[in-house]
């Protein structure tokens, strides 16, 4: 059922397994040691960023169906997507495991658009085992959205890092351990931010909006969570997310941080405002999130995609930068 | 309940309104005056291409509303997509109306893919006022796919025409003559065209596969309907399915046609292999399915959303084309 925003799911889908796979530079980091697959150069042993990119999906949903025990065969679908145009690194890593696929685009609110949707399949009694998939790759967002890396084009402070990381979640409907019992798709809000150089700025104010209205609706507060994590707000966006809880009154008890925030060292490793691009939540997910809700250190989790709805074409032509936030609530049955 | 592939809705999603708005070629053509909104030129009053696409979705989506009498304070959410890198007409156009919302990216079987999704939305009870939705111009398209139109670049005889052209679908979860009673999420199949202006042949296996698994799973046959229609393979991947579908054994009965066909005159309108792009087999839909059934001259139709799912970097990388086919069966009820 669902009131107002937030469906309640009867029939929760389970975490199954999951998978995490990252860049060199992502391993590097504060959470290197948790990705299953860290890329001893960021070509991933193909060609080109987009072959290296698609490489990462595919290592990371098979990391995934070898946790799960799951044959290829056996997945039923698969959701996801990323940040190339025609989210083709998806497409492509998915093309040979040859299952039912649902494309999405979600920028990087696709790790929780993809947990939503592939969720409400199973909680309907459609699928069973489902992948749920993000990815994305520095270098190829790079040229895409920014400048050919060649050029050596300055960064602006308030820019994240693209993070070069995979993840994906097998969900299905047998009880496990970590449930997804909540969701939340977002609504479009758009603050005006023209700058593309500044997308947590673009985004802060969706995802304080969905978090506002889950607490809303279901009369809970951020202390009945362990943690309430957005994916990626970097440090400007996530900064005004607890401006903007502060003057609206909701006292997030320092239970919330990010995920662009998570995966690099911010002092040492030169990434700006922090991490962004659909592969960091997913990799933070799949990472660490995940893993600690496993061993019991976190129980109850709000994981909150925060996605910036634009192109580098809208941006050139004038146009503001729409954001989104999807939310998932993950628990520990 | 899912059967092999095929989703049998025991609470069916239902059609409660429709609407299609096409561009200047599309309306001087044999569906021209179905549209709801034939444009005076293809710029809809918008300085850009894009933005003009972006007024198109937002047309179709009002006047989705306006037929079901329902304020966009009502819509539950909005799923839909276009072929835009990052999907931004779709984007855009939903930002002012700021409903909950999925982005999809299917390329041109996006309008299948969303009544999929919405149909499980509102089948689980989770939505009710859902918009499904999917649109192409072809300036847009041709600048980022091809060439910028002041070129003159000369197409291939085997090439499709991207439409201009939107539409919009409103489901609900109260009784309407029309319902989604089965869906069917496609599998990819790529066999091996790597020719961009072909993209019919490389889809055709993909929506023959589809439809074939369709008849297995439910033991019906073509003649048990009023049409079976692809969108968008254009004559050449018509064919292809026709020729595939004859050595198969799958008699199509003369049920079989394509949105890509319907659209355009071949003849006449310099199409080559005919309509193609997400608002093709939209506004086909729209402006013509749906209004047929309506009237009662169609009871029962394969809509069989056909997706390349392929972008200008990968073809220059020399990769082949996924082709995709997802399907819903709607009925009279």
């Amino acid at each position: 059922m669902r009131k107002d925003d937030v469906y309640f799911f009867e029939n929760p889908a389970y975490v199954l397994a999951w998978s995490s796979c990252a860049g060199k530079k992502e391993g590097e980091g504060p959470l290197g040691s948790r990705f299953d697959v860290v890329a001893a150069d960021d070509r991933f042993g193909e060609q080109t960023w987009e072959q290296a990119e698609k490489a990462m999906v595919q290592t990371s949903l098979a990391g995934a169906m070898a946790k799960a025990g799951v044959q290829p065969g056996e997945v039923g679908c698969i959701l996801g997507g990323d940040l190339l145009n025609q989210c083709v690194s998806t497409s492509y890593a998915v093309r040979e495991l040859h299952t039912r696929f649902y494309g999405l685009y979600g920028a990087c609110s696709t790790m929780a658009e993809s947990l939503i949707l592939g969720s409400v399949l199973i909680s309907a009694g459609l699928e069973d085992k489902t992948l749920c998939t993000a990815s994305s790759h520095f270098c190829s967002a790079e040229r895409q959205y920014r400048y050919p890396l060649q050029y050596g084009g300055q960064r602006a402070p308030t820019a994240q890092w693209t993070a070069t990381a995979s993840g994906s979640v097998m969900l299905t409907a047998a009880p496990q351990k970590i449930a997804v019992t909540r969701a939340m798709a977002g609504r479009i809000y758009d603050p005006g931010v023209t700058d593309a150089a500044n997308m947590g700025a673009a985004m802060a104010q969706s995802a304080y909006e969905t978090i506002l209205s889950y607490f809303k609706t279901t009369g809970e507060q951020p202390s009945d969570y362990d943690m309430i994590v957005t994916g990626d707000l970097g440090a400007i966006g996530r900064d005004i997310v607890v401006e903007l809880a502060k003057a609206g009154g909701l006292d997030l008890d320092g239970k919330y941080t990010d995920c662009g925030i998570m995966l690099f060292d911010r002092e040492k490793q030169d990434v700006h405002s922090g991490g962004s691009g659909c592969g960091c939540s997913a990799a933070v997910l799949c990472g660490y999130i995940l893993p600690e809700m496993e061993k019991g250190s976190l129980k109850r989790v709000l994981f909150c995609g925060t996605g910036a709805l634009l192109s580098p074409l809208t941006t050139s032509q004038g146009e503001s930068i729409p954001g989104i936030c999807h939310l998932v609530c993950l628990e520990v049955m």
